[in-house]
């Protein structure tokens, strides 16, 4: 059909720049699957034949999953309130982010993704609004929302929706760290159920890996925040810290503050932002794990942590084993949508992880815990696994 | 990347329509602009390098415009509440018009749309929604929301956003009928300020219509409901349809049922759906143009009609002088989008539908009053036309 230059002109030296360059009109658009050369083909796509599948719908609602897109398209939604390291910056200059997620979904897992910024950042407005459009898509991608307004969000959308919701800021994150330590683990002789990890942070990712560990076995965590270590002891703590308190450190009495419990640790995972101390680091276990998630200053410089520890896993792509959530929400999606789920359950998580580790497992060494983002693997293997578990948790429907 | 076969398995007699084949996994799809096949394209796309467009945004909200998709993609959004000539079949059976929709856009105006199909058919939780998910979209196209809340959803929204918002079943139908008649009216030598029209229907289309029509500079027309002649004296009349009485047959002294008026008259626009006797058809003046716009059952069939009449129009493919929103809406939205404006102005509308009648005015007859869809000339020409007056009424930013 008609073709039109959809980039504008850029009177703007940074259209000079390759980052800007880039991103001038946007990184992703709309296509069709169908053609639209003549009459012939509007009658079938558009009016009058469209009328034969609304009216199938109406007769069967679940027909929308095979004669729509509305089965593999996910809604990546924001309120733009913690925007990658940046803050709240508002749900417009969020939108690059979500972009880069919807292309990210799209070229590895085969997901359409539509970026939804929302112009409020009131918890039950969010919620009012994400179910107002839920019909329109097969899955609600959170992204970049606060915590701890995140969770009761999330909550509240998985009571009320028959499709999955995922804060991928959690989840995604969460069960890449679970996969890069299973293999991490291994090399280094560990069970599970007798390592120390230390999770510095208790956001949103802070919560979410703290919460697969101990869902895959993991004994003895304790979580610690500005303050010192979470345990009930402590005052002022809020519901969500308070709950992930009573299930780590009050199992094992631990308190105080960060170096008090990194002596002798087995894992340090930094979820938080700030920087450790070489010292502190210099106080852990033999053959320590240090993973480090902070971009781009990881709380443990990779070559001050190599010093101390036998295995390191940052979030930046300049270094090895490289803790990257696109390792897992494509494929976590692609195997939800195959399965055509109503939630993403724990066990999916566990599974997608499970998977993940496996594709290097074989080959596992110290700078090889995780695979690469551009392993051609990694997606259909997390899918497979994540609808097999779906299945097997009794929530998919076919 | 990795390639997944979106298309669901259909143990379905239904696969073997081809309505239903072309249907089969959706109409549409998310495309990537950009290339992700090493970790140096991620980091310019993605993290570490989308964090400076954030952060350029953040500092100018306007470059959201440059450097994200949100300037070239409109929100089509619907609460299924009258969906093509089936009614109330609700967002999900809805969903294949608005894909088609969304497809039309695309095609036919290299605009990105995405459906929205809302779980609610409260206005007020409509109108909330709608503003929420506002920062995502440059443009708000709404669909197939029943009268008279549709004019109450569309007002409200044009207060509140400072982006365009278009109702095409009003807008649309209007634009392409004012088109039409352009074209007819010169063919059979009238003026349009002694011209006699008669509008059957006052419902979204009904209402457009005739207000485009009195904008166009008809003085004469009688807008007809089921009741008969809309007018002050008649009791029971609601806002909108006592605004157009003042506006119409108050300022002629006309009354009655729909034979009264039609005696004699020039122009009869069907957007009712109900069927004309043939004997009303004959009433009326010498060089008739009849345009029933009822799908797919014209309020006059067309062999019927021009028994009677000079020039005929309907929205049917298979018949001449096809009414079909087509030939407006991409192109308005590519003009309004080109022109980067804040509003769709009646001074755009009407520039649209000039644009329109103007490409087939050197070559009209009674059998071309408006040219076909496929025409490559009329979304570029359209566009034109309502980006220059945009920027004459001054609602354009670029």
């Amino acid at each position: 059909m008609v073709a039109f230059d959809a980039i504008p002109d850029l009177d703007d030296p940074r259209a000079q720049d390759p980052v800007f360059a880039l991103h001038a009109g946007g990184k992703m658009e709309v296509s069709s699957r169908v053609r639209l050369t003549g009459p012939a083909e509007l009658a079938l796509a558009y009016t009058p034949g469209v009328a034969r599948v609304c009216e199938a719908i109406a007769a069967e609602p679940e027909l929308v999953d095979d004669y729509t897109w509305v089965s593999n398209v996910v809604a990546v939604v924001t309120d733009g309130t913690a925007v990658l390291g940046l803050g709240a910056i508002g749900p417009r200059a969020a939108m690059p982010v979500m972009e880069g997620k919807a292309v990210l979904f799209r070229e590895f897992g085969g997901v359409n993704a539509v970026p939804i910024c929302l112009d409020t950042t009131d918890v039950d407005r969010i919620v009012e609004t994400v179910a107002a459009l839920a019909p329109s898509f097969g899955g609600i991608n959170l992204e970049d929302i606060s915590a701890p307004r995140c969770f009761e969000i999330e909550e509240r959308l998985k009571q009320r929706l028959d499709i999955p919701v995922f804060h991928d800021d959690q989840h995604g994150t969460a069960v890449v760290v679970l996969a890069a330590l299973e293999n991490a683990l291994r090399l280094t002789g560990r069970l599970k159920e007798t390592t120390r990890v230390v999770v510095c942070g208790a956001g949103a990712a802070g919560v979410a890996v703290t919460r697969i560990l101990l869902a895959a076995g993991i004994g003895d965590i304790a979580v610690v925040d500005r303050t010192g270590v979470l345990h009930s002891g402590r005052e002022g703590l809020n519901v969500s810290k308070r709950a992930l308190a009573e299930d780590t450190a009050d199992r094992t009495g631990r308190s105080g503050v960060l170096a008090d419990v990194m002596a002798g640790a087995d894992v340090f995972v930094g979820v938080s932002g700030g920087t450790v101390p070489e010292a502190v680091v210099a106080s852990m276990g033999d053959d320590a794990i240090v993973v480090g998630l902070a971009n781009p200053h990881p709380e443990v410089h990779p070559e001050v942590a190599h010093r101390h520890a036998r295995i390191v896993a940052t979030g930046r792509s300049d270094y090895p084993n490289q803790i990257n959530n696109v390792l897992a929400f494509p494929g976590i999606f692609r195997g939800a949508f195959d399965a055509r789920v109503r939630a993403i359950t724990e066990g999916m998580k566990l599974a997608a992880a499970d998977a993940l580790a496996g594709i290097v497992a074989d080959e596992a060494r110290e700078d090889l815990v995780i695979p690469s983002p551009f392993d051609p693997r990694v997606a259909p293997t997390v899918a497979a696994a994540v609808a097999e578990a779906a299945r097997r948790d009794g929530v998919a429907r076919r």
